[in-house]
């Protein structure tokens, strides 16, 4: 069980072991107060707690001592500027929408992480060869226009202007609740990502059990796991559960538990992949009838596409074995791709010497969940630095939970890192 | 595939090879006339489709030159009398309700066989020293009350009178229903079977493609299964698909595929044995969540009880090694025990001689459904015999269907069993 310890934020002055880590949470709990609902935090794209919330991220970079803007799809900007005007920028991000009833850090935590490391560069008058540009992007879970990414995309240049046409449940479009920014099409394509760009960081907590289970506060992202999704519909026979034998059977139900075990016992054969089953039915099911139909989703993930594509071929193989030994029809259809998001050696490399100089032992894993970097992939070098989550690795809940000297670790990681930094 | 041999049914009257048969057909079809729906048979208990085909039943019987009535749970009874006016009865039944969008052979087959071997009794002057009731009951499919059995139960004084409270589904109890013949709980436990009872015999549709497959007509049910029926719940830890490893995870659906393997695996190693996950769901699965919970059903069947017992025991206990190696724990709730019913070894052995006798192959097989035949076990010998269906075995279907051969065999098959049955 991880606990807080003592800090500042719980009006204790005698914390000063975790100060900026303390000076993290306390900024979470601030922001948390913007929120949808009365109880629990939802801050989705462009609702009022939104816009609450990006003000109060602009006043906590313009009190770093940041120059700041906010971009017409909502992104926060402060600068922490090299001496030199045109010195390259190195990007430190993430998101400060959330899911409905979320937790406090998901996205945040790296938003954060990059103000206190601005203000602490500041109190100690740190001058760096490249400016830092720490960025709160407006929209990264997709909760309200069914359209992740939309801060990051934008910012990116991968903004995909049909998507100004989703509606969310209200009926109201993207485009319009971008009309109060002024943010249509053409604005959006001109947003400008800085140049030339150094890299992309973001810090992150984990949103998963690997670092709690391994005693570790902190581990270096080596990729953003790439997926494939499928939807299978098993077609079997129906049969009367007490007349047909077990050898006449064509058992739609009996062939989707041999595909779960499939997924699973392959899934598990190689480190960083990942196989799930989460939608499982057998609809209209009759407790004495034969299942003629049972429908699945699959859900494939790794970090090296290579792997990827292989535990895919070999699950669709299987999965037609399956169906001609059991006399069964199986329909698998593609619903999603993405292709998995290396991290760069360099920036890895460099967060695990910031990361070393903590005391804390190297840990790389794979991010199975999407993040904000990805759209900068390609562009620049990206880094990612996740944080260990208590409570079991759980996110998207209020159970989502940090410790103060996890954050702290992280916020001194990553100040080390930018002061050892080799722009050149 | 099997086709039905020109007959006279057919109006083509060169089908003298298949007579009994084609008449058996022939009045099957003219009952399927009375039916709730316009098209598609459906017959269900006390509606006037349903007193139609009563009313049919008795003209038919009558017409045969038996002596008939109908109780007050509308079994009808037509008796074809032995010279001895004390002597003791054989019956020969099943019943006249169906299911909805039903085969015309459910049931019916048992009591038109019944009818046209009196037929043919009457036409060559045969005299037995035993009296044949043959009894068409009024409901065995639990359709229209949820409640199966009534006809046999009444005749078989095993009515449970607390039934009279059940309701259809437009809020008319079975007891209302019984109003328009009388039927009241004192009426109904008045009901007196025929006595002494020398045996009970039923012929009925396979309703499962075990004689089909092994290319026989008939066959001797040697045993009606029973089963045992559970609701499984299964609750692991929800967790996102793509950040925790294979290796932490508690998933309720792959332990569900576990189970319905062990399931299907242990049921299919002793012939006879029968075991189906008919209902199997993830409820509100996400595709990307890792399942927290699974349920699933779970019938059992044998015509043997240790068999039953055996297996079952197997299972639960498979069920709990399953859930203590995966973490994940799993509430199972008995929903319906019922002992299996051994069909007499004298009635199989008199009806396994009188198949061999029509050149057919005996075969013994267990009947996994339940049959009106259940309610006369213990009460007096009983005995099955089992005629071929078409289109792989199914039942419960338009899809429905036999041969006029098959259906002369047993009536011919009937019909020497009772020339040749000693009744002392």
């Amino acid at each position: 069980m991880l606990t807080y310890s003592p800090c500042a934020r719980d009006g204790n002055s005698n914390g000063e072991a975790a100060k900026l880590g303390c000076r993290v949470l306390t900024l979470a709990d601030r922001l948390a107060k913007h929120s949808e609902s009365t109880d629990g935090l939802t801050c989705t794209f462009m609702t009022p707690a939104h816009r609450a919330t990006a003000a109060e991220l602009l006043v906590l970079m313009v009190e770093a001592g940041m120059m700041v803007e906010e971009d017409v799809v909502g992104n926060v900007i402060g600068r922490y500027p090299a001496a030199r005007h045109n010195a390259a920028t190195l990007i430190i991000a993430s998101h400060y929408d959330t899911v409905r009833n979320a937790g406090k850090y998901d996205g945040r935590l790296g938003i954060l992480a990059g103000i206190v490391v601005v203000e602490e560069l500041r109190r100690r008058n740190v001058s760096l060869p490249f400016h830092v540009d720490v960025v709160g992007f407006s929209e990264e879970e997709g909760v309200r226009f069914s359209t992740p990414f939309i801060g990051s995309a934008a910012m990116a240049g991968r903004f995909n202007e049909a998507v100004l046409n989703q509606r969310d449940a209200e009926g109201c479009s993207l485009g319009e609740a971008l009309r109060q920014t002024g943010g249509d099409a053409a604005s959006i394509a001109a947003i400008r990502r800085p140049s030339p760009l150094l890299g992309y960081v973001e810090v992150h907590i984990e949103q998963g059990p690997v670092l709690l289970h391994n005693g570790l506060p902190l581990g270096i992202v080596s990729a953003i796991a790439g997926l494939e999704r499928y939807h299978v519909k098993i077609r079997g026979v129906a049969g009367h559960a007490g007349t047909v034998p077990m050898s006449l059977r064509h058992d739609a139900a009996a062939a989707a538990a041999e595909i779960i075990a499939l997924v699973e016992q392959r899934c598990s054969s190689v480190p960083g992949l990942m196989g799930t089953v989460g939608q499982l039915q057998v609809p209209n099911g009759a407790i004495n009838v034969i299942p003629a139909l049972c429908e699945l989703s699959l859900d494939v993930r790794a970090g090296e596409k290579h792997a990827l594509a292989a535990a895919v071929a070999d699950i669709l193989t299987g999965i037609g074995a399956v169906a001609r030994r059991r006399g069964v029809t199986v329909e698998t259809e593609k619903l999603v791709e993405t292709a998995p998001t290396p991290c760069s050696p360099r920036l890895q490399k460099a967060l695990a010497a910031a990361v070393a100089r903590q005391g804390v032992a190297v840990r790389h894993l794979v991010s199975g969940a999407g993040h904000d970097a990805i759209m900068f992939g390609g562009l620049t070098d990206i880094g990612m630095l996740f944080v260990r989550c208590g409570n079991g690795g759980v996110s998207h809940s209020p159970l989502e939970t940090i410790t103060a000297e996890d954050a702290d670790l992280a916020v001194r990681a990553l100040f080390d890192f930018l002061i050892n930094f080799e722009s050149g």
